[in-house]
């Protein structure tokens, strides 16, 4: 589902704490939507766009509408992991990304353990309508 | 620090799921907050009162300014527990509760596992300045 | 993705507290996994079956392997939710699971807030390597 | 309760993203023990402990015995936050710990947003049974 990535991404390294894990030892499935979202929000980060200025200033958010996630290998307690963020379309309203988590090693790509497409939506705080991503933002993207 | 409480009070049963729990197999220490917070929002129902409603026709929010917890014996996946909420006062703008969690047993009292001395604020939305808690509330809690 | 279910399925009512909500005022979108999950745990248990003793009698787990979710309209604090659970297919060391939200009403279906398909596989405990479901479980979804 | 400390302490710096926020636009306060807990693990692992290599060579696990937490600002996402660890008192089989949480600025020490005082047990896996802190890490505490 996921096509092999060659061109470069944003990437975001992270610590496994206790609050991550759950009774089987490893990092509870649900959280992992919980890094690929800290690694988006530093990638827009990095491109010059906060989420609350942006909502203060435009009255915009951005929404999951839709997430696909296969999870391959288990992360564990102090595991160091990279997070990717891969843009692979942004439209008028709506973006489509794809992120991987790996193992974090220092001589290649660690082991991959997750890997995701993630359907963002642009909408109105409040009434959550559809509405165009700020244009500072899009053009950025595009 | 927290008496034995003889007089009657709130009580809640909630299940342990998956997401509850850590590495160490039972529930990470930080959830029973959430626990101790969903018996007191089912209490503040049972007397007739919605938070969101509250929020939404006062601007009122009841937050959280301190907690002391004690934590005893661990819960473990599966486990039915009772949480309970009893009000130990009620100022114009704060009120203290005492809380415990058990486990939850048909014959008696459970084993108790976690007990919590947690102190409410009531603020403005928004501003988070201390006001008074809505009279219509206040009457019901004194 | 997901055909229309006209089956009978398991169902379980719950509420959304503070915990499961986040900045933008509605229900995080990861905490549906959180969801879905226990209304999961509880359909295993009305088959007469726990996690917790699945894993200390037989050494088996079963663990989350895919996900797929589309979030159609968002919930909010104090709304009372029913999470659906349909087994689609059963094999000897994997299921699928087709499941929904909507908010709960007492007349007729409530409005679908998010559907998702959920590929659960049973793994060994500790070495997390892919083994068959235990038979006695297996029988019982067959 | 908590003194004011002079002495040095350590210090993490942490990012809040919507994970850690409620519907009151701030973060969630259980969420402030997370913080607090991963500062404590980056601290151990600063003195060359990580807790799963600790579990699995000693069997010694750490766990939270009691909490005291004053709320007294409310973070927002995107908010950079300091969390501050300082060891009060290690005796053989627990400690005191106390903490704090500051908005990060560059010039000079941010507003304090949260404080606590946390009681550590050093447990047998498994059994939960108190036990002495494994010796190489009590002698660098102490």
């Amino acid at each position: 589902m996921i096509e092999t990535v060659a061109t470069p991404c944003f990437r975001q390294t992270l610590r496994v704490y206790w609050e991550d894990t759950d009774a089987a030892g490893v990092v509870f499935y649900a959280n992992y939507l919980k890094f690929f979202e800290r690694a988006r929000s530093e990638w827009l980060r990095s491109l010059g766009f906060e989420q609350q200025r942006m909502l203060e200033d435009t009255g915009a958010m951005f929404v999951v509408a839709a997430t696909t996630v296969r999870y391959l290998r288990p992360a564990r307690l102090d595991d160091l992991l990279d997070v990717t963020v891969l843009l692979r379309s942004a439209g008028l309203a709506s973006m489509n990304i794809e992120q991987q988590i790996r193992r974090s090693t220092t001589a290649h790509d660690g082991e991959l353990l997750a890997e995701s497409t993630i359907r963002i939506g642009c909408v109105e705080r409040g009434t959550f309508k559809p509405r165009g991503i700020p244009s500072e933002i899009l053009q950025t993207l595009q």
